[in-house]
C-alpha cells in the first residue's frame, strides 16, 4: 500500500477527524495548515494572504474576459498566485518524499498522482454536517443553522472550484478518488483503526 | 452497525467479490442472483423474463409520450412488470428481515431504506475493468477489448437507467452510499476482512 494518504473533504464532514486518527494510527506525519505556514515561509508572504490565493477563487486572480471588456490584474499579483501555487507543489511533494504521511486538501491527491497515493475523499449529508459544525462552534460564532447551512455550501463551492481550476478535474468524483467515506453514516473512531490496517503490512 | 449490507457496483468492477468475501467474513447471507429466482418462483414467470424486467430498460415497458404520439403496451404486460417489481420488493423485505445478509444489486439499498442497510458502491476505472471482464471471461465469449468495452458500457447504462426509474435518485452518486470504493485501487482481498470488522461487535 502507499505510504501516503490525501484526504479531501467536504467542510463540516470530518474528514480532517480521520485524517488525524489514520496518521495517529499509523505514525505517520499529519499536515493540514502546516502546508500553508511552509509556503508562507518560503515565499515571505502573509500566511493570511496565502490562504486568500488557495482558497478563495483563484480564477478571479487571473485575466479573465467578460463581454468584450478584458479586466485583469497586475503582473505583480499574477507572479504572487503563481510563486504561491509553485511553492505548494514543492512543499507538499518535498514532505510527501520526506516520510510516510497523511496530507489533508491542497490538491495533494493530484500533486501527488506520480507517486500514487492513497486518495480518500470524505463527505455527509448537510444535516449532519451542520450539526457537526454547530456542535464544534467556537465561543462567539453564529450558530445559527442558516448561517452555517450558508458558510459549508459557501466553502465547498469555493474548494470545488479550486480544486477544478487547479486539476481540470472534478471535486468530490468518485472517480478522481480510492475510496469515498460518508461520515455522517461511518463512524470515525471505528472506522480508522480498521482503514489504518490495510497500511500495515 | 446494521446487519444488512446492499452492493451497487459497476458492470466488471468486482463489487460482487467484495460481497462474497463480507458475507463469508461475517458469515452473513449472500444474494445476488437468488433474489431473481424467487421472483420467478413467486410470480409464475420465466427467470429470463423477470432478469430482462430488471435489466433492461423498464422505462420501455411503461407508456411514453413521444410528440404528439401516445405508444404503450397492453395491459396485460403493465401487469406483470408491476407484479416483478411487487416481488423483487416483497422477496428483498423478506429476506433481509429474515437473517444478516449481503445484497447486490437490485436496488436493495433504496427498498431497505427504512431499515437502514449500510450502502456499497464499488467502481473502478474503464482500464481494469476490461480487464477483469478478460481474465474472467468463460471460453468462447468475445474478449476483444472493443467488445467488452461496449458491453460494460451498455450495462452500467441499464443499471443507472433502472436504479434512477425505481428510485429517482442517480446511481453511482456518492450521497445514497455509505462507501465508495475503487475496486481498481483498493484489493479486495485486504478490504474486506477489515471492512467486515465494523460490523463485528
Amino acid at each position: 500500500m502507499s505510504r501516503i494518504i490525501t484526504i479531501a473533504r467536504e467542510f463540516g464532514s470530518g474528514g480532517r477527524e480521520l485524517g488525524r486518527r489514520l496518521a495517529e494510527e499509523l505514525g505517520y506525519e499529519y499536515y493540514d495548515h502546516e502546508v500553508i505556514t511552509e509556503i508562507a515561509k518560503k515565499t515571505d508572504l502573509a500566511e493570511e494572504y496565502v490562504t486568500q490565493v488557495l482558497h478563495n477563487k483563484p480564477h478571479n486572480l487571473y485575466p479573465i474576459t467578460i463581454g468584450q471588456s478584458m479586466s485583469y490584474v497586475g503582473n505583480y499579483t499574477f507572479q504572487q498566485v503563481q510563486s504561491v501555487y509553485k511553492a505548494q507543489h514543492d512543499i507538499i511533494r518535498e514532505l510527501a518524499a520526506k516520510s510516510p504521511c497523511v496530507i489533508v486538501g491542497r490538491c495533494a491527491d493530484y500533486i501527488l498522482q506520480d507517486m500514487e497515493p492513497f486518495r480518500i475523499f470524505v463527505y455527509a449529508d448537510m444535516e449532519k454536517r451542520i450539526q457537526r459544525c454547530i456542535n464544534r462552534a467556537k465561543p462567539g460564532e453564529d450558530t445559527n443553522p442558516k448561517h452555517v447551512k450558508k458558510t459549508i455550501k459557501r466553502i465547498d463551492k469555493e474548494r470545488g472550484r479550486y480544486y477544478e481550476f487547479y486539476t481540470g478535474l472534478e471535486w468530490g468524483d468518485p472517480r478522481n478518488y480510492d475510496l469515498c467515506v460518508n461520515a455522517g453514516e461511518v463512524e470515525m473512531k471505528k472506522f480508522a483503526p480498521l482503514l489504518a490496517k490495510m497500511f500495515k503490512d
